[in-house]
């Protein structure tokens, strides 16, 4: 498969969303035009970014919702369940670990870990918090796929370093800090504050 | 101004970052290709996107790292400070209220608003929780420039819809459903799956 840019990427998921929702309103059809509109983008990168993936679609009738739902829901590898890792139990990681998109997407959190003695041994859910201490022997024993980092920026690098130790290849970063990575690990860093600039900037124009 | 997209803008967020470590670890001067690297894009697009700006830098020399932070803040509007009412005071709401990068860049919750009776008038520092239903009058008498959404699904249309109301032209919304507003008002919707799902994507390919 051709190489596929991290925009591309965002704008499935952003299409993803919009069929999830024309599905529940019943609704059998769209055409690349619609798509366009509710996505805020042009019907040719609609067509450009579906036709990496394969033939979507049919002339003059659009695409069916629910076929092309499903197989965007393939293409993001949300037809499986993900096994994540938390690190960091503050009020970040309590939303996170409760975000109720996570599992209806798929993603799991199995583990939460934090070095607050004040907060180890409590239970979310049905998941205890366990001391970040032991981390690295209990994710050796049983591997998840993702690590979430919500902890602060101090202590984050050496997080990803002992996540990237123990063979996890996917890394998902919230703590507002650089965070380096080798190569065959895959790291997004979520930076609240970079969405609040796009409003000031749009705002002070 | 030429018409700045979202996506020139995200990147400026991302250069301005890059800037602040660079000044923080004592680097004068940086070129169009080490910003690029850093960035993790090509030196075109990074000279592209700051001649939308004016002319930075000097040709074999460079940016100046100070200089050209200085440029963004200003471009981005964190030269000033921008006040915020936050709706719902759940756990994403106080990793908001709390998260230092916000502060840091001028940005400042004035008021926090719920529904919950077990959280209404508590404190977060010198915040009181106020009840959403006195939410209107606060703030047609007291107006904030940003709205950050972080309730419910269910409850974020009529949120968005009393913020249009009261005038506010910027909306952060946090809550994972498709928000409407009038144009004029600047609405940037945070959903936190979509990094996930740009993970699980590349993990599964």
């Amino acid at each position: 498969m051709e190489k596929i840019s991290e925009f591309t990427v965002r704008r499935l998921s952003n299409y993803y969303r919009i069929l999830l929702d024309l599905e529940k309103r019943g609704i059998p059809t769209v055409s690349s035009q619609r798509l366009a509109e509710l996505g805020g983008i042009t019907s040719a990168q609609v067509r450009k970014d579906l036709s990496y993936f394969g033939n979507f679609g049919t002339r003059g009738l659009g695409y069916s919702v629910t076929e092309l739902k499903t197989a965007i829901m393939q293409i993001l590898g949300l037809n499986q369940k993900w096994t994540l890792a938390l690190f960091g139990a503050g009020s970040l990681g309590h939303a996170l670990f409760f975000h109720q998109g996570f599992r209806e997407d798929g993603f799991y959190f199995k583990y939460v870990f934090d070095v607050d003695p004040g907060k180890v041994g409590s239970r979310w859910g049905d998941t205890d918090i366990i001391h970040q201490r032991v981390a690295e022997e209990t994710l050796r024993r049983d591997p998840v796929q993702i690590a979430v980092v919500a902890t602060p920026p101090e202590s984050a690098q050496d997080i990803v370093d002992l996540v990237v130790r123990v063979g996890i290849k996917g890394i998902l970063n919230f703590a507002p800090t650089q965070i380096g990575v080798p190569d065959g690990v895959w790291l997004r860093n979520v930076n609240l504050a970079v969405a609040l600039e796009s409003l000031s900037f749009y705002l002070s124009t």
